[in-house]
């Protein structure tokens, strides 16, 4: 069948970009010696996460327990990071019991975080390995990076149900950057203050065994700093327009894609497809004036979006568009988009081969 | 059980607000003599749209026709109008099974649109009502009001398949409004070009049973003008900070909310909650500068969301946040915020009386 048969709207992967996409970057982190451990939250499917551990990456991040949860029943992983904030006794329970299961370490980034998963698990004869979060400019989670991380490492050392094992931060500000010279200065800036941090914590006696940084767009110039030591990116698997403004990568390089259909042309210069903000969500569109990027075509701008109509706009002497028409949307931000569809259509050369569940979709526990 | 004691993030619905909002509807159209078929993409929910018709709903809306088939199979709905435009053979012998257990009319809005649909339902000997979509400033889908709506009906009465039954607008720039006067002024513009549009096709000895509105802003408004018999507003039954925004209801009036945990106090003026755009979408946060509003909470701001974090700013002086507290986001736009999760928590004098599955959600072809 090929991939244009597909009833639409749906989300189709490329196998042979998405192949592509992952060994790049696990040749990348095994040539510099850096551990690699993906982010599964962009792509949520235990056959990509499977990819990725053939591979070679070291294990697995997820950003919430039920995705950990998920893949550990589903993939052969057998080391987890929870790059978030455990709180309440609920998920910190969930979390014990995961952790009998294989390896899973987790985020704390206070001593109210870190306090309540120290008592529970020391209640059970259990420490659970916990890995600090440093805030290094995106102002969101994290602990100040520098002497504020130290005084809290020192805090955390006491405690007795927790095992500190490293440092962690997500330099997502690289996303603030306009040009891939200022995700290199994002980038690099981040990983001196990891490292400078590092080196405050052993000097202050403090085991620091993970010097971890991870956001896709820097994932190549931040793990090259010596002392860093483990790469979390995420959106690399399949990549979106958000890398392709940013020039990290090229639309050949985007695994994931809308296959829509025209449903009107009530213009001249004006089709609409039925696919909408529900297919390929309303992330940065107004950043970036458009809802997405049609694949191959960049002479249509889809500047408007509705819940299941996006409105495509042309000269009508250059496009001329009819009903029934199918084209490909590479969303502006792949990770949320992916996480409306229930299943991707997975295609090599333009034949679809399979299907993939998203077996994590909606996983927000 | 409390609703503080669920596990978040989770959207939770208030049982007497909903019943609210949906009697105040339904009594209002009832009264002024106007058909209510409310569209049920916002909440997707077999348990309320029972709720919609058992309260005097005359049918319901759709925008796919898998929300369609969940519907149908799940409620006692005997009429469903899918306001959408159903293009390509595989949807179309969909439609035309669907017709076969129950009454379903379908938009068309060009000659393209409706051929095949006649075609295909005219060789099984079928006849399927169809309700031409007019746009009457929305500039999305439809032909233009006035003549060029009567030049297509003249076709469409031709075609053998088909059975035109009526004309509707969803006149969804009321929303391009900043105040409910911006409403009130472009939805009974809206209603005009709508009955001067019907007069013109009765004067041309065309069919018209069926005289449509649809937006909620304007939903008492547009339905109030002579000729006008039926209405389709959807985010009514749980409204939004949209409907806030525009006037058109208060905090009070929202009956759904996603319930969040503070995970990090990382500064004296910032707080994040475990819930992001993976759970309130990032709608209308450029336009309105923020991502949601905080319920009984006006001094806290959700200023910026991740995936799977939402960033509060707020006065330290003013408010003081732990980690562990619990508050609940009213969405910008509540229909793609339902359409993320799996099920509804539902709570009545803040108890949680019972859940219910968003069986529609990801019904998207």
């Amino acid at each position: 069948m090929h991939k244009y048969e597909l009833d639409t709207p749906v989300a189709i992967v490329d196998l042979d970009i998405l192949e592509n996409n992952i060994k790049d970057m696990a040749d990348f982190t095994k040539n510099i010696g850096v551990h690699l451990r993906p982010h599964i939250k962009t792509h949520k499917v235990p056959e990509i996460t499977i990819k990725q551990l053939v591979a070679g990456a070291n294990g697995i991040t997820c950003a919430k327990l039920s995705e950990a949860e998920l893949m550990l029943n589903t993939t052969n992983v057998d080391d987890i990071f929870i790059a978030n904030m455990i709180v309440g006794d609920e998920k910190i329970n969930r979390l014990l019991k995961l952790s009998e299961k294989c390896k899973i370490s987790v985020a704390v980034d206070s001593v109210e975080v870190a306090q309540p998963i120290s008592d529970l698990a020391d209640k059970r004869g259990m420490k659970i390995p916990v890995i600090i979060k440093i805030d290094v400019g995106l102002q969101r989670t994290g602990v100040l990076y520098g002497k504020p991380t130290v005084d809290l490492a020192e805090k955390l050392v006491k405690m007795k149900g927790i095992e500190l094992i490293g440092v962690y931060t997500h330099e997502g500000h690289v996303y603030s950057g306009e040009t891939f010279e200022d995700v290199r200065r994002i980038g690099l800036e981040s990983a001196q203050m990891m490292i400078q941090t590092a080196e405050m914590l052993r000097d202050a006696g403090i085991r620091t065994d993970i010097i971890s940084v991870g956001a896709t767009p820097s994932a190549k110039i931040t793990c090259t700093i010596n002392g860093i030591n483990e790469t979390r990116p995420g959106t690399y698997v399949f990549n979106d327009y958000y890398q392709i403004k940013l020039g990290v990568v090229e639309e050949k390089d985007c695994a994931l894609t809308i296959l829509a259909t025209v449903i009107s042309v009530p213009a001249d210069d004006r089709a609409v497809v039925d696919a909408g903000t529900k297919s390929f969500t309303s992330d940065k569109a107004q950043a970036f004036g458009i809802y997405g990027w049609i694949k191959g075509m960049p002479d249509i701008q889809l500047i408007r979006a509705y819940e299941e109509h996006g409105v495509l706009k042309f000269d009508p002497s250059m496009i001329k568009l009819k009903v029934g028409d199918k084209l490909e949307i590479i969303p502006n931000h792949v990770c949320p988009a992916v996480n409306l569809f229930d299943e991707l259509f997975v295609v090599r050369n333009e034949k679809v081969e399979t299907m993939w569940k998203v077996s994590a979709r909606g996983k927000l526990r």
